[in-house]
């Protein structure tokens, strides 16, 4: 049977529990968001003693169902100030499942403050090292040290300096199936929390545990069957399909015609240098550089989609992997750079120094709001980040605590956040059911928590004009179905393949109840889906979030947006109505 | 009749405007805080083109009531994020009363950013200039020059460089009757809404103005002697009394004694320095200093109260007016800083940078917790202000937004702030009283908001134990005269002889009536404190505060505070009932 393995930082314990019957049929979002509800005080300082870190792989996490691999990590986010939850894809929760652990909750904090552990966990049991000769260095320099040390068979969750600093923009990081540190719940400052903890590395090795439970094998091999099938063959998500070739970055070029693709701060909805940033720049680029056609690779093994792109210079030496769209718009469009290689140098600073990406490249774009730098100066803002970030001066510090922060100390009025998190790359005034979740959502300004990108703009899951403002349904029906979707352990981007084939979706509904021995139909991840929806709702509101921040910032309502030259126009009471049920 | 000035700096023009009947009888913050209620929308942002900055003089300031002359500054803050109001006492209420302006709106941006105008007001209107050549100065270099210009006979609002970076905690400054830059609207950083205007000064020339009208001049003389008798024989504001001999720094030792003294950003609540930073010290050097015993001097014509000191240094040169108790708590005590030298330096820079003196001082003690210096390093504070601050650097930046800020940047959990303002003078843990008012303030941490320390400690209005938790009902007494209490343009300090001496309260109410024409009773003075918080709530409820923002920080119900072990335990509860009228 599944424990759960709860790790207390401030006597260095651990302890396996049993999984109490209403965690039974909880994974991934659905498991942290409700221990996070169930344990830790709505009003309690995020980086305090009585936050927690829950960390859980997904109800397939662990089993041989493609794209399977995310973990969720839940806290109370020191970013917003809301409940959190960020997933990663990679092969740690895989590990964490296959050792029986169904979540591990990080609490208490060490009684010697600015001490670092490393917390290496094993069928047979926990342990305690001090992680002190690793504090302060990149994680692309640490990484490998400790692959050697315990060997490939492990994996490894992380913070970087930024973590250490707890600044609020700390991601937690996960090693890809090269080793190397990319792959990362970014959102949030989580990795703030696991530093206020002294938690510099969580090692977890698989090796002899009695891996996951599958109470029926012929329906869960049956649903596996279906959404393989489902994956293989939609266009976005099949081999050599449209995300396999360009990678999420696929995107750019799209979202930029459609006068969505958030440039300089948020000032213009299409970027001039878009098509040398984009998805077909990294693939030509790379064919170029390498002689041959290069498709992309797995974050976690058991993934069909293999989304993750490598970069490679001039020479065909590796720059960095992986480039996703979030990333390449962050720190480029957004913050007016349209230099590729630029682009890939701060990606890989990013994951050296334990950032979110999106954060870090709407920091940098409030900074150059700011005055501290021209919109464009790429070496301005790998200096940002190589210099003062990962020094942690003083500016780096104000840096590393995000966009809202940074334009707080500046003065800074158009600061594009919501609940205190940088929007990520749909421009809301342009694509307006995206900025109904921005400004709803449990999470802050958050694409992934109801991506009404597919239909809006990407014809995925019917088609609906990105410029009408009745949106507050079909932002519900996203996020409801992405809280479940975030519970099982399958990435989100299965949704492109769900949304247009019934039988993916069905398929995903019967590898859960091949798992758990569960009965669920389609009602059910509706009901699931609001569950979890309502817990996280309702720690928001006890943490004092009312309606009022569920908005868009100001300026977005009286600054129209070119090339559309629109506004924020959707109504307060259709916001309001997104959480109607 | 009185009129309502409206600025508008967009277009740089001024209308004078006839006062609306629900505005007749108001006046100070029942004024400010009415015009914001009205005017401005709650969810906009501080430092946006949609926040206004109100100045109203008292009802009775500019008529020769006893210590009369503050003025009340309103607006959205963007320290706190809910309606300010901030009062001062100065000539200029009373100049501006006296040109028959009864409020003065500054609403709009100036097209150009970065750019300063100087507002000269007269009889026969409003004249704009460029304000370049005092931009970046500090205001004791500027002031004389200003006056110098226009004249000893008027009065200046202003903004120091803290104001120019639109930083947090800038105050609004009024100068003294020397024409010092030293009387401060200080809390909720008024001073950056002000700057985000464009505004640096507010010139006021009440030469040839109509004068307050007085509707029945027997019945205010009648008032205006019964306060005064009641102020001149109070032990606490008469003439040589506890006040105008040792200033507000009478209370170092009081409070010290009481074991309600934050030390160390709240780790202690006894100074072992204490007093050698207290009234007394303050009052025996000078004697020593100038060989002969100094008495205190007052902020505005007309008070008998008369508590502003003036420092001497060894060679009997002034050093500094005034230094107030929360300013020598706060750059003192707070900071672990027992030498009144380098007090008296810290409090002339926070007057010459326009800085809030408390929150200056809240915010070192947060950098000395972050470890960026040691407790009771003076000259390492003085660093901070004369260069981080005053060049605007990132680490100027980050302090000059406050504790709670500064907290954030630093991953410091130990912030003593309610709603983003670091707490003054009182250790709530052990004076539960003042942190009922601190928690429940529609302010922000505010002890000016509901002082009930007058009867916890001071034993004026009564005798409470100030270990007793049952405050809700104390408080709100507190809250509600004193919303009064602003609005009349008299000095809180009032309130230490009118509680103990009825007839001083009944002139009180007496001036208002003979001012306005009213007939006012005690009932509606509470009717009327009632009305003004109340919209004062309202407007911060809409802006998104709930019950979870009125609480102390969560550090203070685990850590103990010495010398008495007490921990913040008021239930929330009671918190609750402060506002359920």
């Amino acid at each position: 049977m599944a424990k759960i393995l709860r790790i207390n930082m401030a006597d260095l314990t651990a302890k396996y529990e049993d999984v109490p019957e209403k965690y039974k049929y909880l994974g991934g979002r659905g498991l942290t968001s409700s221990i996070i509800y169930d344990e830790v005080d709505p009003t309690c300082h995020p980086l305090g003693p009585h936050n927690k870190v829950v960390f859980a792989p997904g109800i397939l996490s662990g089993t041989n169902a493609p794209t399977s691999g995310r973990v969720s990590v839940g806290a109370k986010s020191p970013l917003t100030g809301t409940i959190k939850e960020s997933n990663a894809g990679s092969a740690w929760p895989q590990r964490l499942a296959r050792l029986g652990i169904k979540a591990l909750i990080i609490e208490g904090q060490p009684k010697e403050p600015g001490k670092f552990w490393l917390i290496y966990i094993n069928k047979d049991g926990v342990k305690f090292e001090p992680a002190d000769e690793y504090v302060g260095k990149g994680l692309y320099e640490v990484y490998p040290k400790l692959f050697e040390r315990f060997g490939k068979k492990v994996s490894i969750a992380s913070i970087g300096v930024a973590g250490e600093y707890k600044m609020a923009m700390a991601g937690v990081c996960f090693e890809d199936r090269e080793g190397r540190p990319s792959r990362y719940s970014g959102r949030g400052g989580l990795g703030a929390v696991l530093g206020s903890k002294g938690v510099k590395f969580i090692v977890v090795d698989d090796e002899g545990g009695p891996g996951v439970e599958i109470v029926n094998k012929e329906l869960f091999e049956q649903g596996r069957k279906k959404l393989t099938e489902a994956l293989r063959s939609h266009d976005v998500t099949k081999p050599k399909g449209g995300l396999n070739t360009y990678g999420t970055a696929i995107l750019v070029n799209i979202i930029n015609e459609a006068g969505g693709f958030p440039t300089r701060n948020f000032r213009e909805g299409r970027f001039e240098g878009a098509a040398k940033i984009s998805g077909e720049a990294i693939f030509e680029n790379n064919k170029k550089r390498l002689g041959k056609e290069l498709y992309n690779h797995a974050c976690h093994p058991g993934c069909i989609i293999q989304c993750s792109n490598t970069y490679y210079d001039e020479n065909g030496n590796e720059i960095v992997s992986c480039i996703e769209y979030e990333t390449t718009w962050a720190v480029g469009a957004n913050c007016g750079i349209d230099d590729l290689e630029a682009v890939a140098k701060l990606t890989w600073l990013c994951n050296d120094l334990g950032l979110d990406t999106i954060e870090t490249g709407g920091t940098i774009a409030v900074a150059m709001e700011a005055g501290l730098l021209e919109f464009g100066d790429a070496e301005g803002a790998i200096r940002l980040l190589d210099e003062e970030i990962r020094k942690g001066t003083p500016l780096g510090r104000i840096l590393g605590n995000g966009a809202a922060v940074t334009g707080k100390v500046f003065g800074v009025v158009r600061v594009p956040a919501v609940k205190g998190q940088n929007m990520p790359a749909y421009e809301p005034r342009a694509i307006k059911g995206i900025g109904v979740t921005y400004a709803t959502s449990t999470m802050g300004a958050d694409h992934t928590s109801g991506y009404t990108i597919a239909p809006e703009i990407l014809g995925v899951g019917g088609k609906v004009d990105p410029f009408a403002i009745e949106k507050a349904e079909l932002s519900r029906n996203f996020q409801v179905t992405t809280a479940f979707i975030d519970s099982t352990g399958h990435c989100l981007f299965i949704a492109f393949a769900i949304l247009d084939i019934p039988s993916g979706f069905e398929g995903m509904v019967e590898e859960c109840n091949g798992v758990l021995g569960t009965n669920w139909t389609t009602e059910d991840v509706t009901r699931i889906g609001m569950e979890i929806l309502r817990k996280e709702r309702e720690f928001n509101e006890k943490a004092g979030f009312t309606k009022a921040d569920d908005r868009l910032p100001e300026f977005m309502k009286y600054e129209p947006l070119p090339p559309h030259n629109v506004v924020w126009d959707v109504p307060d009471e259709e916001l309001d109505k997104v959480y109607a049920f």
